[in-house]
Formats: C-alpha cells, sequence, structure tokens
C-alpha cells in the first residue's frame, strides 16, 4: 500500500537525490544572479507536519483499497507547483484530503463515486500528482463534508497491441516509464515526454491536454484513438476510429477536462515506430526576432522537425549554450522510415536566410542514437524538476508558465510578457528577477512561448510573492492576446485567467455537460468550473 | 433575392450542364453494366409542383431578408442525397420550409431566432446545401409550426487577412471559389476542396467536419484557428490561438455540430502558401490488400502526401484507369517550400516493395502545375456529383458512403461492407449491382474507405430501394467497427446507425450542451438529437 517511496517533498522516488555538484551549480547560478548570502531553510519532515483528523472514516466497501494513513494523505495532498512547495516548507496540509483510494479497477471507482455521493465528499483524480496548477490539490471550499483522493496509479497495464496499426489500448495510470519499457517490446513508442514524464500517468497527460515529444505535429490530443472514461453517471467509451467526422468528438469532449468530467480509465493510443534514423543541431543567432523567423518559416514547410526549440539568449545561457548574446535554435529530425538529411538540409537552409550560425557535420543524419546539442538539451530538461526544491530551500521564487501566440504577434507578445514578469518580480521582492523564453512547441501560424523566472523572495512569504509576480505576468498574456496555459492545463491555479479567457456561453454548456455526468458535482470541484454552491 | 441561379434538380448553377458526351458515357456505362433497356424520366419543373402554403408570415422584421417564394422554399428543401434527387423527380417537396431568411448580419440570424422562439418554428441553417445525409431538409415532426431556412450564402466576406500567421478571418457563408480566388490574390489558400466546392460554404464545412484535400494530414477540424458561432442564448467566439491546453477546446464542440448548437458565422483559418512543387503519379498493384499496405507503410512513414487515393480495381476502372483488374494508388506529394521528389523518391520505394508497378519518370517533382494521373482523376472528381441526376432519369440508384477503419481491420472491413452491398443490392433489386471502394483520406492508424454502388432499380420506388440497401450497408459498417460517416456529416438519414455508434451518456452531455445554446430547441430539430417532444 506504499507510494512506490514517493518523496514527501522534492521530486521522485525517495533515494534518487540530485547530485551535490548538480545541487552546487544550481545554488552558484543563483548566488550569481542574485549576489549575497542566503538563509537555507528545510522543509518540515513527516513527523513535524500537523494534519487534522480525516473527516470521513474509511468505509468497509473500500477498505481494501484506501487508506488514511497520515503519509498517504500528505503524499496526496499537492502537486509539483511552486507554491505547492512553498506551503509544504510552511508545514501547511490544510487540505489534505480525508482518505486516499487506490483504485484496482472500475468497480473501485464506481465504489469511490457511491461513497462519495452518500456521505457528500469531493473526489479528486490523481495520476502522476505532477500538476504545476493546482489540478490534484483537495481545495474544495465548504459545501463537501470531506474529501477523497483517487489515486488511479494501480491500474497500470497495457491491455492490447496491434502492431499492424501502430496502437494500444492502455490504462489510465500507467506511468510513462513503465508504459515505453512495455512498448519497446514491440518496437513501439507513444514517444510523448513531458518534463514530468518520470512520473506522469497516461491518464493524467490526456485529462490536462499535456505537450509531449513532437514539437510541430501530434500533440497528445491527436494521438488518442479511443477513450473510455467513468463519470458517476457511467461509463463513455468510443470507437477506435483512425478519424470520424460524426458529430462532435466525444473524446474532445474529455480530452483536457482535468478529472472533472469524469475519470480516464484506458485509451487506445496512436503510437509510432521507435526512430532509427536522428539528425540534430543547434543554430546560433544574433537576434532572437530573426531566429523566430526562421523557426516560423521551418515551421510552415511541412518539414515537421520532432524538435525546433528556441531559447532566448538568457534561457540559452542558463542551460550552458551560447554566450548570453546569442540565441539558440535547437533543431531535431527523426524517423524510422528513412534518413532525414534532405530535411534537415532544407531547415539548416532556412536558417541561414535568417543568419543563423551552425555546423552542417554536426547536423548528418545519424544511426538513431543522439547526440551533441540535442541529447545535452535532453538531459538537462529532465533533471530541471529536481531544481525547484531547492529554489525553495535558498529563498527563490522560481517558475515557468507558457502560451501560444500568432506568429504576427509574437515579437510584441514576448516583449511584453517579459517585461510585465519582469516589472512584476521587482515589485514583488524590490529586486531585479530574471526572465527568459523559450518555445516548447512551433505550430504554422505560430509559436508556443515558455517562460521561467526567477526572484529573490522572502522565507514565509514566497507563495503570497509568487502568486504576485504570476498575477501581474498572467493578466499580460491575457490582455496580449494568448492562452493561460499551452500544456500545463488549467487547475486552480490559473482559474481566475481561464474565466477571461473562455467564452461565457462555453463555460455554461460545459456546466451544463458536468452536470449531466457528474450530478451531485463530486469530481474535481474548482477545476475548470466553479465549486457547486 | 434570387438564389445566383440555382439549378431546382441537378448539380450546380443553371446554364452549366453537363456536355452530352459526358452525359452518354455514364448512360453507356450503365447499359453496359445493368444491360436492357431504361426508361428515361424527366423531373417537374417548378410549375407542376404542388406546394402547400406556407404556415408563417413573413413578418416586418425580418421582410428586409426573407421570403416566402415558391422557386426559394423549394430550393430549400432538399440538399444533394440520392433520395433528395428520387423524391424531387416524384415532386414530393412536402417538407419544403415555409420562409428563407437569406441573413446579411449576425442581427438577422439573431432577429430570426427571436421570431422563431415566438411563433414556435424550427430553423435550419443552410450553406451551401450540398448535404448528402439530409442535413438541410425542413423534416421535423409536427412539434413546431413551421420551418425556417436560414440561408447564410450572404455572409460572404473575407474579413482579415494575416500573411505572417498564414491565416484569414472568414464568414461562414463564403463559398469556396469566391474564398479561394479572394485567397489567391495574397498567395494564400485553404486548399480544402470536398466534392461539392462548387457550392460548398465554409461555414456548412465546419458544421460538417467535412473532408477536404489533404488526404494525410490536415483535417478542416484542424484548419480552425477560432470559430466564432451564434446560438439562440448567445455568441460563443474563441480565441485565434495556434494551440491551448485550456480545457476541453470551445471549437471542437461546434465543429461537427450540423446547424444544432448554434449558426458559424465567422471563423480564422488557417491557410496554406499555395504549392509552388508537385509531385504525382500512379501506382499498379495486382492485389488491393497489397495495395493497401502499401498506403499503410507510406502514411506510417511521416512522408504525408497530399494524395494517397486507393481505387480498388472496379473503382479503378470506373474512373478510367487500369484494366478493371488491377488496383490504383493515385500519389501525389506538394509544397510550397521545397521540391519534393525524396519524399515521391522514398514513397514509390515503399510501394515498389509491395509489387507496385509505376513509371517513374512521370512521377518527377513539377514546377506547380499538375499532370498525368493525379489531373485526370481530379477533372473527373469534380464532374461526379452532375452524374447523379442522370443516375435518377434512367432509374438507377447510385450513392456513396464513407467510413474509417484501423488498419488490421480493413481487409475483413472491406470485405464484409462490400457484400454486405453487392447482397443488398441484389435483395433490393432482384438484380446485381456493382459496388466499388476507394480510400479518401488515410492516417497512420487507418483508412478512410469510401464505397461506391450502383443498382438498376424501379421508377417510383427509388427512394425505398436505396433505403432498404443503404440499410444493409449501414448495418455492416456498424457491426465491422466502421464510423457511420468520416467526412459526410450524419444529417437526417444516418441517426439510426449514428445512434448505435455514439456512447449514450456522451449524447446526454450533448444534449444537455444544446439545452443552454438552444433552451427551445429550435436548431435543426432532428439532426444528431432527437426532436424534442
Amino acid at each position: 500500500m506504499a507510494t512506490r517511496g514517493l518523496k514527501l517533498v522534492g521530486w521522485g522516488y525517495e533515494g534518487d537525490e540530485i547530485t551535490e555538484v548538480e545541487r552546487q551549480t544550481v545554488i552558484s547560478r543563483m548566488c550569481q544572479r542574485f549576489g549575497g548570502e542566503f538563509e537555507i531553510r528545510e522543509a518540515p519532515g513527516e513527523d513535524a507536519v500537523a494534519l487534522h483528523a480525516p473527516r470521513l472514516p474509511v468505509p468497509a466497501e473500500l477498505f481494501a483499497f484506501t487508506t488514511d494513513s497520515k503519509r498517504d494523505r500528505l503524499l496526496h495532498t499537492y502537486g509539483k507547483s511552486y507554491p505547492d512547495y512553498a506551503r509544504q516548507f510552511l508545514g501547511d496540509y490544510r487540505n489534505a484530503p480525508d482518505i486516499v483510494a487506490r483504485a484496482r479497477s472500475e468497480a473501485d471507482i464506481v465504489a469511490v463515486y457511491d461513497y462519495a455521493g452518500r456521505v457528500n465528499a469531493a473526489v479528486i483524480p490523481f495520476g502522476g500528482g505532477t500538476s504545476v496548477c493546482g489540478g490534484v490539490e483537495p481545495e474544495v471550499g465548504s459545501t463537501f463534508n470531506g474529501t477523497i483522493s483517487l489515486d488511479l496509479t494501480q491500474l497500470d497495464g497495457i491491455l492490447e497491441v496491434d502492431k499492424t496499426s501502430r496502437a494500444a489500448r492502455i490504462q489510465g495510470g500507467i506511468r510513462v516509464p513503465a508504459m515505453e519499457n512495455e512498448l519497446k517490446s514491440y518496437g513501439l513508442t507513444l514517444r510523448h515526454f513531458p518534463q514530468s514524464m518520470e512520473l506522469a500517468t497516461l491518464g493524467g497527460m490526456i485529462a490536462t491536454r499535456s505537450g509531449g515529444h513532437f514539437a510541430t505535429l501530434y500533440h497528445i490530443d491527436d494521438l488518442v484513438e479511443s477513450l473510455r472514461t467513468v463519470s458517476p453517471a457511467g461509463v463513455i467509451e468510443s470507437r477506435r476510429l483512425p478519424g470520424s467526422g460524426a458529430g462532435p468528438s466525444p473524446d474532445r469532449l474529455m480530452i483536457g477536462s482535468e478529472g472533472s468530467l469524469g475519470t480516464i480509465t484506458e485509451a487506445w493510443m496512436r503510437l509510432q515506430a521507435r526512430p532509427t534514423f536522428r539528425a540534430g543541431t543547434a543554430v546560433l543567432f544574433d537576434d532572437v526576432f530573426k531566429a523566430a523567423e526562421a523557426v516560423r518559416v521551418i515551421s510552415q514547410a511541412w518539414l515537421f522537425p520532432a524538435n525546433v526549440r528556441l531559447l532566448d539568449s538568457r534561457e540559452a545561457f542558463n542551460n550552458g549554450f551560447g554566450d548570453g548574446q546569442q540565441s539558440v535554435v535547437v533543431l531535431a529530425f527523426e524517423n524510422a522510415d528513412h534518413p532525414v538529411d534532405a530535411w534537415m538540409d532544407r531547415a539548416l537552409a532556412i536558417t541561414k536566410d535568417f543568419g543563423g550560425q551552425f555546423d552542417h557535420d554536426a547536423a548528418k543524419s545519424g544511426s538513431g542514437h543522439r547526440a551533441g546539442a540535442a541529447e545535452a538539451w535532453r538531459n538537462a530538461f529532465i533533471r530541471m524538476p529536481h531544481h525547484m526544491k531547492i529554489a525553495v530551500e535558498m529563498g527563490i521564487i522560481s517558475d515557468t508558465f507558457e502560451s501560444a501566440i500568432t506568429w504576427e504577434r509574437f515579437p510584441e507578445f514576448y516583449k511584453a510578457i517579459v517585461s510585465a514578469t519582469e516589472n512584476a518580480c521587482l515589485k514583488a521582492t524590490g529586486q531585479k528577477g530574471s526572465v527568459s523564453c523559450r518555445f516548447t512547441h512551433c505550430y504554422p501560424d505560430g509559436p508556443a512561448p515558455y517562460f521561467s523566472f526567477q526572484a529573490k523572495g522572502r522565507h514565509g512569504a514566497l507563495a503570497e510573492q509568487w502568486l504576485e509576480i504570476k498575477s501581474r505576468a498572467f493578466d499580460a498574456v491575457i490582455t496580449h492576446g494568448g492562452t493561460v496555459t499551452h500544456h500545463h492545463a488549467v487547475g486552480r491555479h490559473h482559474m481566475p485567467w481561464y474565466r477571461r479567457q473562455r467564452p461565457d456561453l462555453f463555460a455554461s454548456a460545459l456546466q451544463a455537460a458536468k452536470d449531466r455526468l457528474d450530478p451531485k458535482g463530486l469530481l474535481n470541484p474548482g477545476v475548470l468550473l466553479a465549486v457547486r454552491s
């Protein structure tokens, strides 16, 4: 019944610690940036945390898979957002669920719904628990008698594999590494690798419209062939179809519903053959807007690079590329069928038209192994989730947010968001912050810019200072026409801006759909839609 | 106030008649196929049709854009399906709308909704009027006091063009040729060309999830950047975003809603640069399943041909390819940025692995003009809508339907549907029919097979015989796991099978959304959801 040794505070599993070298690199970078001394604080351990007694008993029918142990409740209180960490450091677990149910089957899920309905408890689906937007925190106001965290990680099987159509029927609670490991034996891969991949579950990625591996094609929405969800009102299972024009897509209503309409128990996912040909390189630019133009033209040329990630000069420097003056475009092609040289050659020629500098020999099609800049980027990328805890220990406010904007508005958008965030850091902390940007995904009509910021905060007030910065940054995102989220979901943190972005009448239609699927309003209250009054 | 000279019976505009040569080609093919004599009948003209008096007056507030003229009512009774033609030949216009409103603005649409709500009339949005599934026929049962056909073709402007992001804000009622003509001056194109392109409107294509030009990528769903719809409860307008993960997509609820949730008045559409490089050829196969394997591998290789259309041996023969024994794959690449030889070479190499025969020289990258097989195919394709009227004149039952299925089930699906349709033709008419198949679209996980059938029917009973054949064919489609429609929409004709395919609980959620957007249930009743009781 243990949660596979997950850390109470920090990224990943116990024993998988960041190395002292990595730790010192992060610390010295912060010292360089913010100067002066840092008071290092530690988060309270399990024993030091005061936790309210469970307001719900574990009933007989849930006993076999439900617990009210302190550690399980603490482990299901938060996701992995910055304010989650900040509050963990303060020992603030006031929103801990009263019980944690680890469903082993759809019948278990139905039993949880039934119990919740009887006792008026909220049910919060919990997959990888990696939400960076308050998506899994049982903060549901005062209209419920208690909260149940519905952990889905026991639903972790691959049930069928269709090698011909390249698809598999997979349970929602499986984590990415286990899924990829099993698919590997068929020569297949979902190739959907969010930064949270170590812990993320398939169902969680679908429920949050997660961003994945492919920078220019195939968002997770496109990889879902059919979906099975369990709502309090029953089951919705769509047909396995490569395409269909039969009315509005049933799947698209559930994709992105963040546990508010039902629990994703199974999906047939479209898979890829494992790539055998790869080419990757980094291209340097003196001007970030020229670099963006190059990325735009590549994105509009039907070349579909697996990766085309623009890092502005600060972001590049922070990730060990360039001299702090130049922007970088990390460019990679991959294919399981044929060499990708023609593709890479054309993409590089485009970058050259916009003043890009690159080593042509380094970009030759390889035998399937990553190398060079792309590999360096990938390694840094998957370690980043470990850094947030160090930031909180040091009293640094550190977060990221991403949006999307059409190309013609990008230059103004970029300047406005960087400037608003810099000003917000100064205002909230009295000291200059650091703001940088990269593209995570690029489409023919625009990029998804992803902003990172750090500011030197004050222990004890980190969550409040974070909120002040975030609020000003998000005001700017919404005012300048962006989306509140490209692939981090809405959760509870983004609700005020999601409300401004979303058409009111669509909200009303979505609420009507929820009322039908979840008549008592028990599922993840406060996410996407207001908590029932 | 005239409907731009559309034919009352037949495809397209008055004066644009099929040539006598084309006509004789169709007739002689039918004689070859079914032997014997044909009694040629003619459809009654406007004067010969008995039409019930309008049950609704044209009120003062709609007077400027609304008519109850006989011709306008007749022109808005039907789409372009086979049973539509068959009933036109019988002079059966019992479902003619009582009045026809040609909205010039959103205010006009709102005025129509208001009036309809006051007098309890159904409102049926009418774009190109090319529905082949009863999507625009005012057949709404007896619970309404009358019906209003809401013609949208006056909303035909391009309001903004963004050349950088390659997108344009376009009104829903514009027809494809006018839209493409205007976009051409910007070097842009939507490149979405359904067979109905001469008449089809943008809003109609979005409302029906229409199939378009690109065989392997970019369904119309993917080309919608943002959408503006007017429902009785108000307006839903989404943000212009290249991507977003902020909750379930508002656009995806309206895409495919077939006029039952609201009227699409505007969309920002993602456009393409006009292709300057093209390569196309035809590949012959002795075995249709080997041909399908080749198409599968091409579809899974990230080559994204603009066209990869498999024609089985009968379909090929009917379209002037091959000898009636061989299947054909029409293969075409196009690009606005670079030559496509590397792409074509690899695709042809794949076809060779599966026994494909082709002329390599014919497949060289051209200068942007179509040639050879692809051009021949295209010309035949756009004339096909003219043939249906000839079929009805001759007493031939002739129709098409399309589905989608994953690759591993395709061979059995193909055999089952062809066999069921052949048996249905025999049973309904006492004589052997003709059934053929092509792929219209191909995805990594499966094709969209499109079936054509002809059978010699009996004048006076054509609609009934058609329904008998169609019912058995669609029973087989649903039983064997396909979708009731890949790109022809559901309308009224497909409702019995759509109900079997669609998850019940999703239907319930969709009904709840409709109740919120269209509280009186006035919009296109009977399409997607049951007429209110």
